[in-house]
Protein backbone atom coordinates (compact mmCIF):
# COMPACT_ATOMS: atom_id res chain seq x y z
CA UNK A 1 0.00 0.00 0.00
CA UNK A 2 1.38 3.71 -0.85
CA UNK A 3 1.11 5.08 2.33
CA UNK A 4 2.20 8.77 0.74
CA UNK A 5 -1.03 8.57 -0.35
CA UNK A 6 -3.25 8.22 2.42
CA UNK A 7 -4.60 11.61 4.31
CA UNK A 8 -3.56 11.94 7.72
CA UNK A 9 -5.06 11.13 10.84
CA UNK A 10 -6.45 13.64 11.83
CA UNK A 11 -7.17 14.68 8.21
CA UNK A 12 -9.52 11.44 8.62
CA UNK A 13 -10.97 12.64 11.68
CA UNK A 14 -12.26 15.59 9.77
CA UNK A 15 -13.68 13.56 7.38
CA UNK A 16 -15.22 11.67 9.99
CA UNK A 17 -16.85 14.31 11.12
CA UNK A 18 -17.67 15.59 8.30
CA UNK A 19 -19.46 13.17 7.06
CA UNK A 20 -21.57 13.10 10.32
CA UNK A 21 -22.30 16.72 9.91
CA UNK A 22 -23.63 15.67 6.33
CA UNK A 23 -25.82 13.01 7.54
CA UNK A 24 -24.05 10.36 5.49
CA UNK A 25 -24.06 7.59 7.56
CA UNK A 26 -22.63 5.01 4.81
CA UNK A 27 -19.52 7.67 4.62
CA UNK A 28 -19.48 7.49 8.68
CA UNK A 29 -18.87 4.35 8.36
CA UNK A 30 -16.82 3.52 5.50
CA UNK A 31 -14.19 5.68 7.47
CA UNK A 32 -13.92 2.55 9.45
CA UNK A 33 -11.61 -0.63 10.29
CA UNK A 34 -13.28 -3.75 10.34
CA UNK A 35 -11.67 -4.39 13.19
CA UNK A 36 -12.72 -1.22 14.90
CA UNK A 37 -13.75 -0.91 18.68
CA UNK A 38 -16.62 1.65 19.52
CA UNK A 39 -16.25 2.78 22.90
CA UNK A 40 -18.89 5.49 24.51
CA UNK A 41 -17.14 4.92 28.03
CA UNK A 42 -19.70 4.75 30.47
CA UNK A 43 -21.08 1.86 28.17
CA UNK A 44 -19.76 -1.42 26.82
CA UNK A 45 -17.40 -1.09 23.68
CA UNK A 46 -19.32 -2.15 20.20
CA UNK A 47 -16.73 -4.34 18.19
CA UNK A 48 -16.16 -4.84 14.52
CA UNK A 49 -17.91 -2.85 11.72
CA UNK A 50 -20.50 -4.40 10.89
CA UNK A 51 -21.41 -4.27 14.76
CA UNK A 52 -20.91 -0.44 15.08
CA UNK A 53 -23.32 0.67 12.02
CA UNK A 54 -26.00 -1.73 13.50
CA UNK A 55 -25.52 0.24 16.67
CA UNK A 56 -25.61 3.61 15.06
CA UNK A 57 -28.30 2.30 12.63
CA UNK A 58 -30.03 1.79 15.58
CA UNK A 59 -29.62 4.41 18.40
CA UNK A 60 -30.56 7.01 15.18
CA UNK A 61 -31.87 8.38 13.12
CA UNK A 62 -30.27 11.59 13.62
CA UNK A 63 -31.27 14.46 12.60
CA UNK A 64 -29.34 18.43 11.92
CA UNK A 65 -26.16 16.92 12.83
CA UNK A 66 -23.75 19.16 14.28
CA UNK A 67 -20.67 17.93 15.97
CA UNK A 68 -17.90 21.12 16.50
CA UNK A 69 -14.51 20.68 16.68
CA UNK A 70 -13.09 22.85 19.74
CA UNK A 71 -10.12 21.67 20.17
CA UNK A 72 -7.80 19.08 18.06
CA UNK A 73 -4.33 17.91 18.67
CA UNK A 74 -2.59 14.83 17.16
CA UNK A 75 0.12 12.72 18.33
CA UNK A 76 1.79 9.61 15.55
CA UNK A 77 -1.61 7.84 15.27
CA UNK A 78 -3.73 8.87 17.80
CA UNK A 79 -6.45 12.09 17.47
CA UNK A 80 -7.44 13.40 20.24
CA UNK A 81 -11.09 16.31 20.62
CA UNK A 82 -12.66 17.84 22.50
CA UNK A 83 -16.11 18.77 20.97
CA UNK A 84 -20.03 19.70 21.10
CA UNK A 85 -22.36 17.15 19.12
CA UNK A 86 -25.52 18.72 18.34
CA UNK A 87 -28.61 16.39 16.72
CA UNK A 88 -31.79 15.69 17.13
CA UNK A 89 -33.30 12.70 17.87
CA UNK A 90 -37.09 12.03 18.05
CA UNK A 91 -37.37 16.15 17.70
CA UNK A 92 -35.72 16.59 20.72
CA UNK A 93 -32.34 18.62 20.28
CA UNK A 94 -29.58 17.24 22.04
CA UNK A 95 -26.07 18.92 22.72
CA UNK A 96 -23.30 16.61 24.05
CA UNK A 97 -19.95 18.12 25.74
CA UNK A 98 -17.66 15.27 24.48
CA UNK A 99 -13.91 14.04 24.34
CA UNK A 100 -13.03 11.54 21.88
CA UNK A 101 -9.79 9.56 21.38
CA UNK A 102 -8.61 8.07 17.69
CA UNK A 103 -6.77 5.57 16.03
CA UNK A 104 -6.38 6.21 12.70
CA UNK A 105 -4.84 3.18 10.36
CA UNK A 106 -4.65 3.16 6.44
CA UNK A 107 -6.61 5.73 6.28
CA UNK A 108 -9.43 4.23 8.54
CA UNK A 109 -10.74 4.41 12.55
CA UNK A 110 -9.79 1.59 14.42
CA UNK A 111 -10.53 2.82 17.82
CA UNK A 112 -13.19 5.46 18.33
CA UNK A 113 -13.37 5.75 22.14
CA UNK A 114 -15.92 9.06 23.55
CA UNK A 115 -15.69 10.53 26.62
CA UNK A 116 -19.16 12.44 28.12
CA UNK A 117 -21.53 11.85 31.09
CA UNK A 118 -23.93 9.34 30.19
CA UNK A 119 -26.63 10.60 32.79
CA UNK A 120 -26.31 14.18 31.23
CA UNK A 121 -26.87 12.88 27.70
CA UNK A 122 -29.81 10.70 28.53
CA UNK A 123 -32.02 13.56 30.52
CA UNK A 124 -31.92 15.24 27.26
CA UNK A 125 -34.11 13.08 25.90
CA UNK A 126 -36.33 12.59 28.93
CA UNK A 127 -35.33 9.28 30.19
CA UNK B 1 8.45 37.67 30.91
CA UNK B 2 11.23 35.72 29.18
CA UNK B 3 9.06 33.16 27.80
CA UNK B 4 11.70 31.34 26.28
CA UNK B 5 12.30 29.81 29.91
CA UNK B 6 9.03 28.67 30.07
CA UNK B 7 8.25 24.84 29.84
CA UNK B 8 5.93 23.74 26.81
CA UNK B 9 2.29 23.12 27.42
CA UNK B 10 2.65 19.55 27.25
CA UNK B 11 5.18 19.80 30.23
CA UNK B 12 3.34 21.52 32.59
CA UNK B 13 0.58 19.14 32.43
CA UNK B 14 3.42 16.68 32.99
CA UNK B 15 4.64 18.19 36.16
CA UNK B 16 0.64 18.69 37.27
CA UNK B 17 -0.42 15.21 37.08
CA UNK B 18 3.73 14.64 38.37
CA UNK B 19 2.12 16.77 41.36
CA UNK B 20 -1.15 14.76 42.12
CA UNK B 21 0.86 11.61 41.76
CA UNK B 22 3.35 12.42 44.58
CA UNK B 23 0.01 13.64 46.60
CA UNK B 24 1.57 17.30 46.53
CA UNK B 25 -1.70 19.27 46.54
CA UNK B 26 0.71 22.23 47.25
CA UNK B 27 2.24 21.65 44.04
CA UNK B 28 -0.83 20.70 42.14
CA UNK B 29 -2.43 24.13 43.10
CA UNK B 30 1.02 26.17 42.23
CA UNK B 31 0.07 25.11 38.57
CA UNK B 32 -3.57 26.52 38.78
CA UNK B 33 -2.85 30.34 37.38
CA UNK B 34 -5.07 32.70 39.82
CA UNK B 35 -7.83 33.00 37.61
CA UNK B 36 -8.21 29.16 36.36
CA UNK B 37 -11.65 27.62 35.69
CA UNK B 38 -11.70 23.69 36.32
CA UNK B 39 -15.07 22.24 34.99
CA UNK B 40 -15.57 18.93 36.06
CA UNK B 41 -18.30 18.93 32.71
CA UNK B 42 -20.79 16.99 34.45
CA UNK B 43 -20.86 19.63 37.06
CA UNK B 44 -20.80 23.23 37.52
CA UNK B 45 -17.54 24.88 36.60
CA UNK B 46 -14.92 26.63 39.55
CA UNK B 47 -13.79 29.62 39.49
CA UNK B 48 -10.45 31.14 40.66
CA UNK B 49 -7.58 29.16 42.36
CA UNK B 50 -8.40 30.05 45.99
CA UNK B 51 -11.95 28.22 45.44
CA UNK B 52 -10.41 25.82 43.08
CA UNK B 53 -7.94 24.83 46.21
CA UNK B 54 -11.00 24.63 48.56
CA UNK B 55 -12.80 22.28 46.38
CA UNK B 56 -9.92 19.87 45.97
CA UNK B 57 -8.96 19.86 49.75
CA UNK B 58 -12.47 19.51 50.61
CA UNK B 59 -13.25 16.39 47.87
CA UNK B 60 -10.40 14.78 49.40
CA UNK B 61 -8.23 13.96 50.73
CA UNK B 62 -7.02 11.61 47.87
CA UNK B 63 -4.29 8.95 48.86
CA UNK B 64 -2.71 6.46 46.62
CA UNK B 65 -2.94 8.81 43.76
CA UNK B 66 -2.11 7.00 40.54
CA UNK B 67 -2.88 8.76 37.30
CA UNK B 68 -1.64 7.21 34.02
CA UNK B 69 -1.94 8.95 30.83
CA UNK B 70 -2.86 6.82 28.39
CA UNK B 71 -2.21 9.48 25.56
CA UNK B 72 -1.08 12.97 25.16
CA UNK B 73 -1.54 15.39 22.37
CA UNK B 74 -0.98 19.28 22.53
CA UNK B 75 -2.02 22.00 19.77
CA UNK B 76 -0.51 25.57 20.50
CA UNK B 77 -1.16 26.30 24.14
CA UNK B 78 -4.01 23.63 24.48
CA UNK B 79 -3.19 20.39 25.77
CA UNK B 80 -5.48 17.14 25.49
CA UNK B 81 -5.55 13.77 27.10
CA UNK B 82 -6.72 10.37 28.00
CA UNK B 83 -5.88 9.08 31.31
CA UNK B 84 -6.58 6.49 33.64
CA UNK B 85 -7.11 8.46 37.22
CA UNK B 86 -6.70 6.22 40.40
CA UNK B 87 -6.82 6.58 44.19
CA UNK B 88 -8.57 6.19 47.20
CA UNK B 89 -10.58 7.74 48.65
CA UNK B 90 -12.36 7.06 52.21
CA UNK B 91 -10.49 3.52 51.73
CA UNK B 92 -12.29 3.09 48.32
CA UNK B 93 -10.39 2.22 45.63
CA UNK B 94 -11.10 4.13 42.44
CA UNK B 95 -10.27 4.10 38.86
CA UNK B 96 -11.91 7.04 36.76
CA UNK B 97 -11.94 6.81 32.65
CA UNK B 98 -11.22 10.50 32.07
CA UNK B 99 -10.43 13.06 29.19
CA UNK B 100 -9.11 16.61 30.21
CA UNK B 101 -8.44 19.60 28.31
CA UNK B 102 -5.76 21.99 29.67
CA UNK B 103 -4.95 25.45 28.38
CA UNK B 104 -1.58 27.02 29.37
CA UNK B 105 -0.44 30.48 29.48
CA UNK B 106 3.01 31.79 31.52
CA UNK B 107 3.51 27.99 32.62
CA UNK B 108 0.55 27.63 34.61
CA UNK B 109 -2.87 26.29 33.72
CA UNK B 110 -6.05 28.37 33.00
CA UNK B 111 -8.83 25.99 31.78
CA UNK B 112 -8.45 22.42 33.27
CA UNK B 113 -11.74 20.82 32.07
CA UNK B 114 -12.24 17.07 32.49
CA UNK B 115 -14.90 14.36 30.71
CA UNK B 116 -16.06 11.67 32.43
CA UNK B 117 -18.84 9.56 33.72
CA UNK B 118 -20.48 11.34 36.47
CA UNK B 119 -21.91 8.27 37.96
CA UNK B 120 -19.36 5.34 37.10
CA UNK B 121 -17.41 7.50 39.05
CA UNK B 122 -20.25 8.14 42.11
CA UNK B 123 -21.03 4.62 42.08
CA UNK B 124 -17.61 3.71 43.04
CA UNK B 125 -17.87 5.15 46.80
CA UNK B 126 -21.08 3.19 46.67
CA UNK B 127 -23.33 6.22 46.15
Amino acid sequence: MNTDALPSPSAVVDAFIAAWNRGDLTAVVNLLAQDVVYHNVPMDPIMGRPAVAAYLTEAGPFRDVDWTVVHQASHGTIVLNERVDRFTKNGKPISLPVMGRFDVRDGQIYVWRDYFDLTSYRAQFGE
